[in-house]
């Protein structure tokens, strides 16, 4: 049994998205944010104290974008994962890495200092310094979604969950009035997906069973 | 013939590096740092100005830690990469991620803030800040190398050379004795292997061949 650890609209929503496009049996266990200072005992499950945390037998990981992969790879679905032998195998890939390290990271820096921090710690102009790189970088997107409605092989895959979830993010930080029309209604047809639906919905019904703030992680709202 | 576009010791020292490993046949083209600024033409290989670039064939891609899967895979070498059969298949995706999205990012906002802005522009509490969340981060590194030599799988992989590439930028930006001792035997090994080494060697012959300053870029220095 997979068993997945998530505070609601974290990073950990790639992994959780994931396991709905698969149709994957899995548990979920609800954090309260952030979890090294609200849910101490969590630090035994992940020293490092973040989330997401999967655990499916002896393998443990901590990076939502690896888990997209891991998860599509270890299912044997073809559709959702690129394949070796395929044009836009290094595409996939590349997709998947710029997911986090590239369009999510930078976000983080305006979460920290424009939300999280208290207001003697806060610095505008870093926030400012990458919301602007963020959006620099979506050019990349929008480029991609010039010749086809996904971003690699003509088809829906793990790659458009891990960026998707980006997307997701600078929502969150009220940066998409600023996404290119193309990249717009792009997120638009993710957040259509059922399965993508259906972790909204699945998050906050397990939050509330669990006794979790079901609202977005502080500096989500 | 596969082109790696490389400015000395930035990110792109990650597919160097695997080159070498791999001894697969590539064309180095050297770039003055930031290539954005100083190189202008290149903007149209790579519009979001970075580096590194890998082109081979068709494919393009901009993510050095995706590289370094791609260029495995590829290669078909089956001891640089861990397959999905083997118990640390999750645990070798998860490196790869977190060696740039976790471990190289923040140190990025080191060179940022303390090196690289004009002096009205430094933050110097952001570089602390991140010096220090990247140094935490190593924890996990410490953790992996507790029971056995290399990361994952009982021997050298390709995680390995991403996460070396971080231990190496720390090493710039004078953090390296903070690392752990066992972080640090770990990255004097990697240090010691022929492909590094010519990787090193490579990027500085290139560079004065091409007319690019061969020391490393001017937040590497």
């Amino acid at each position: 049994m997979i068993e997945l650890y998530h505070c609601v609209s974290a990073r950990s929503l790639r992994p959780l998205w994931m396991l709905e496009e698969l149709g994957l049996t899995y548990r979920l266990h609800m954090l309260p944010f952030p979890p090294r200072v609200q849910a101490r005992t969590f630090l035994q499950d992940n020293p490092l104290g973040t989330v997401p945390l999967l655990v499916d037998g002896a393998t443990r990981m901590t990076e939502s974008a690896a888990m997209c992969d891991y998860l599509v790879r270890r299912s044997g679905n073809t559709t959702l994962q690129v394949r070796e032998q395929e044009a836009d195998f290094g595409a996939y890939l590349n997709w998947l890495h710029m997911s986090d390290a590239t369009l999510t990271f930078p976000q983080t820096l305006v979460l920290r200092y424009r939300h999280f921090e208290p207001p003697e710690r806060q610095q505008p102009q870093v926030a400012e310094d990458y919301a602007r790189w963020f959006l620099a970088r979506l050019r990349a997107v929008e480029a991609a979604l010039g010749h086809a409605p996904f971003l690699c092989a003509g088809r829906f895959t793990a790659a458009d969950v891990a960026v998707g979830y980006a997307l997701l993010l600078g929502q969150h930080l009220g940066l998409a009035d600023h996404y290119p029309p193309a990249v717009q209604a792009y997120w638009a047809d993710l957040q259509a997906r059922p399965a993508y639906q259906r972790s909204l919905q699945i998050q906050q019904e397990a939050a509330q069973a669990q006794g979790v703030d079901p609202t977005p992680a502080p500096d989500l709202r």
